[in-house]
């Protein structure tokens, strides 16, 4: 079997942020592929390489930012998308259609969580700084913390229950898994005193990113210089002050 | 050919909100559906009937809330989920993968928008109420309609023009122009003075809008009692002190 076309993986270099949702698919998969940003301009990497595809100056759907992919010539935006167009050719995901449909609704939803965690910390522009909307941030975390982080993780606990328990979809690890993981981690870094608050609620949950963590690709990915930390330029970002 | 079997559409029934996307496909579609909410309770309607499924009283994927549609024992949450699911079954979307991908990424694009519009009023937090949260939707939204609606009006015109200026994807109309149609009015109602300022990007786009709306069914459907007329309890919000 010939070796597979590498896919180019465009994100910001700096941070986990959306793109490292993808980025686990991909480690996951054992799929080869480039970082591009994060690639010197020798090798035919940066950001001005990115930068071409959002100003129109490369083929393919136009994106409105990162992350996107690159696998021939398709161009594909949207990290939901990029997901459930790698899932399948990696078999991580079921192929029924009815699992497929349900593994991205899931992951839209770990999506609609993920722009609510950004908008505590930019509750009012991204055009701003952080220390521009300080007052509107703490105002906005407050209900964040008791009342969306609660309400998806009861969420998440109940999929995962009627599901049996151990996956979120289907009989055995999907990459919504590997996102569920990517969001607990993220959520852990931003808020632990959150989380620590509702540890009983996150029981098969926690079990859950247990597994995902240990697996070997995963693993060795977490382990390597491939894992950017996390930081506060990304999503998820921990503020002391908003860490309520 | 036998008559379809019904979908089930289960949104709120005061307003338009993300069902709405769904309803303009189904319309479109010339499909047979149950906006189930709606329907009073002696034709098994209503609101207690959409939160039994919240409520994990029945079957399927859990949804994290509404809209949902109900095909068959299949439900499916999400609204770009929900109209990619729609879509190539009733001919709104071309058949190519690439193109199904990428009308995807649009439509979640359009539903990005969808949430920064919801913000414009909402910046704080969902269970408050917009008399709550007034000073800071009054700074979201100089912001939202400075930066924001211009950024995404000039990336979707830049994706009509890459795809010759008449559909956003494909050659003929796919759901991605209802989507179009929707968000633009619904931005024309909560923004008229935004949206005046930047006519001159909008042409092409306008252009786009009234086609739609010129569609026999979707005409049809405007003029009907179906279409709920915007309010102040939907996504898309008139108030005066935030058109800007």
């Amino acid at each position: 079997m010939p070796a597979r076309r590498r896919y180019q993986l465009y994100y910001w270099p700096g941070i986990q942020g959306r793109g490292e949702f993808v980025r686990l698919t991909l480690e996951e998969a054992g799929a080869p592929y480039d970082d591009v940003a994060r690639l010197r301009p020798s090798e035919g990497g940066g950001v001005p390489t990115l930068m071409k595809f959002l100003d129109g100056e490369e083929g393919g759907m136009l994106p409105f930012g990162p992350p996107f992919l690159k696998d021939g010539r398709l161009v594909i935006a949207q990290t939901a998308n990029i997901l459930q167009y790698l899932a399948p050719r990696h078999g991580l995901v079921p192929a029924a259609e009815a699992a497929r449909v349900g593994a991205h609704q899931l992951q839209l939803t770990i999506a609609d969580l993920v722009a609510e965690v950004h908008d505590t910390h930019h509750p009012i522009a991204v055009s701003l700084y952080y220390e521009d909307q300080k007052p509107e941030a703490l105002r906005r975390t407050s209900h964040f913390v008791k009342e969306r982080i609660p309400k998806f993780i009861g969420y998440f606990d109940s999929v995962l229950d009627r599901n049996g328990g151990k996956y979120l979809i289907g009989r055995k690890s999907s990459y919504v898994d590997l996102s569920l993981f990517q969001l607990l981690s993220g959520l852990d870094y931003a808020f632990p005193k959150a989380m620590k608050r509702i540890a009983r609620k996150l029981g098969r949950l926690r079990d859950l990113q247990a597994r995902v963590a240990a697996r070997s690709r995963i693993a060795a990915y977490l382990a390597s210089e491939r894992r950017i930390p996390f930081n506060e330029d990304g999503i998820f970002r921990h503020y002391p002050e908003l860490d309520l």
